[in-house]
């Protein structure tokens, strides 16, 4: 069958004698003048981010880039330990647990902000977040955190940093009026910050999860070389298997 | 049976109130401070690298992010649209894809020439380069590209910015030399190039490969933001399914 | 910290000189008089099914093992074609497009039936299925196929052999009923009928797309033998990569 | 571009009325008729088996499908942990460890009898294996395990089945062989020992990996199975991460 094929894409092509991305020169405008996140934005924003754009959205993504022995880290050197050839599959199966509970605060917050949002940014925030809280049935992403029962400390750093740039913008505005007047007084969760203020970076609600797993694939690549010069990953198998209990 | 356990890492640890990463505030100390990039390379090398180090390792990490419709971008949006519940498991998908073939001439190279130079690096590199290819079985690694025959524009690039911060080192340095003496001529790839830079810049060889996965993790986001707002998948997927003939 | 550690299990364990799987011995009880597929819904139902049992469970998974150059095959051939040192890559990368939209109707039309049916299984279908159609939103999940719009040929076969079986049971009904009253009068999904099968076996909902990625990971396999034997899948991508045009 | 496309395959095919796999008719000739292990051999082998060769087929797919808390299983229990919406991406993370090291024997086994056999199979086995451990280098696949010091269980087992079915062929005799002679009495893997009866059965050694990976998809069900219903993985992520200790 003879078609004609068309495949259209804005991203990445090539030919014999050049490489282009994003409809730039990739080697003479793109390498060693745009920073590694500042592409990671342009390439999902379609636009190329100003510097405080850019020190918000880094900033982002070093908050969420490794918390230690995750149940994400650990199934990532377990799969190690299994398979050492593979570093490409320790690594997405680390990613694979960036699902609803332990990664995706980042996108509900940032969803359920957006959503309520959808109208128009309120004159009166306390106002727009009792009637919010009153309205919503359901736990509000982004409020309250296992371990941080007082105060998440990426919190107030990333809402300075944003004020800062001048990018505090309606999404964070409204997940702190939320906190200031929610009846439980719970401290806002920073992975749910985060999630608010990409969002005020006018960045994809359904790619917020997406920049969670970028920045985790460095803290994985973490564990992992960490696995390699010190490993654990054996001695986390075998107190598993050494206190296995058969129960039908 | 109880027991003592002890996990140790140098990486992510916290309690209620602070959050620890490579031994730093995270809020305090690194949010808003380091780069996305350079905090990548200090979780992998344990030390925190200079302006002139970041400037080379983000030009890698640009260099390698993207290739268009690449095997890899082709298996993410495909699995994009059959879980479009499942951003993780798409870019999972497309970073398995970064195995030996396709995106394993970074840490090829790197390790080639790691070997090579185990030694210690040679005074006179024309002739080093020229007894080593002598003595090569098999390709050597970062020789010749399939599309770019006469030249890599990656390459000339790369080993400038290298050279402007001072760190064109061994590695880049027998690279270029195994080039010129080659009888075949052949164009250096520009991913293998990368390779040799990020081996000079003193990142273990085992974890090349891992920064090459890194580079492409936002490629593959680019990719499915773009799947999302202009989908291609269903007419790749129709293209082979309409084209697909019984042959036992 | 020491500590008291139990982690229970009613699957695998050994010792030294044994090995015991559901509270068999492996080697004495299971191998050589227990099919594969019985031992997968021993395995996850926690009890032994009958010959019948195993028949109709069998006939699903056949009927689910592979459908061409779906988008799950096509992505794990060209993960396999960028890295074939990995094969658990590959598989891996098939599987994960098993997901809500090529592999979900299995999984969603046995939790459609089941939670219709929780307060237990009618005396009149056809009332109870017109009532059902009434009050559902939404699409019911296993009525139509985007390519056998008259007939699914899976659909009466399936519907025979649990009948022959003695395992028509209420979830098998009820979708019978549903399609007969239906106004559109659209044709059973095949797949779907088979998640309404596996309801009438007592298999738990949760599981149920385990088992279709059960079945697919067989068809995987077969669709990676292939690759291996006459490949197809570098011409898939310059398909692509060819055909691809630069549109901002 | 116009162009004449076709993607050859010999699996499955369908139109509005039928749908057709291998040949036969899915719905008329294999639902029900035959079993999924052997429909898995039939795809991968590209002929339908023998009852003998489905029997041991089927034996070894339950000899490795599951060992308890392997490092894989708690990959995909942590996974699932992490993400319980996405089961298919839990089951990718648990397939991912299949490599080289915890599931490779069976592959490298069969791989390595296979070539010692190409120039075909001895008069006198245990001269030959003899001459073949004197001009090794490095470990033997397939001679020792480390829990079953003295014999695997499945050894036996797996061989009596084989000569039942009169499929007792070279590479397990030559494997046999070498145990016997081998100057440090090591028993037999049992993995090791399915590599060998999967090679004598006529399969493609670059597949035998590919079968140990399907034994323990269904292996892996149920480890999600039971981790649904009794959760064992948050016990095991807190025990690692309350035991963890920073060390720089």
């Amino acid at each position: 069958m003879a078609e004609e094929l068309k495949f259209p894409t804005g991203l990445g092509t090539s030919d014999a004698d050049s490489i282009s991305l994003l409809g730039q020169d990739l080697a003479a405008d793109l390498m060693g003048k745009v920073g590694f996140g500042e592409l990671a934005f342009w390439l999902v924003a379609r636009r190329r981010p100003n510097a405080g754009e850019v020190r918000v959205f880094e900033a982002v993504l070093v908050a969420l880039a490794d918390h230690g022995f995750t149940p994400t880290a650990i199934a990532a050197r377990l799969t190690y330990l299994s398979a050492p050839d593979s570093l490409q599959g320790a690594l997405a199966a680390g990613l694979l647990g960036g699902g609803s509970r332990f990664l995706g605060v980042t996108e509900d917050c940032g969803r359920f902000l957006a959503e309520a949002l959808a109208g128009g940014a309120p004159d009166d925030y306390p106002a727009f977040a009792t009637e919010l809280i009153a309205t919503s049935t359901g736990r509000i992403p982004g409020l309250g955190h296992p371990v941080h029962k007082v105060q998440d400390p990426r919190t107030p750093v990333l809402i300075r940093i944003a004020q800062e740039e001048g990018l505090y913008g309606p999404h964070l505005r409204l997940l702190k009026a939320i906190a200031a007047v929610h009846p439980k007084k719970l401290p806002l969760n920073g992975a749910g910050v985060c999630g608010a203020a990409l969002a005020d970076l006018g960045l994809p609600i359904e790619m917020l999860r997406g920049f969670a797993l970028l920045a985790r694939a460095a803290g994985l690549l973490g564990q992992l070389a960490e696995e390699h010069r010190r490993p654990v990953a054996n001695q986390i198998y075998l107190t598993v298997d050494r206190n296995a209990v058969y129960e039908p």
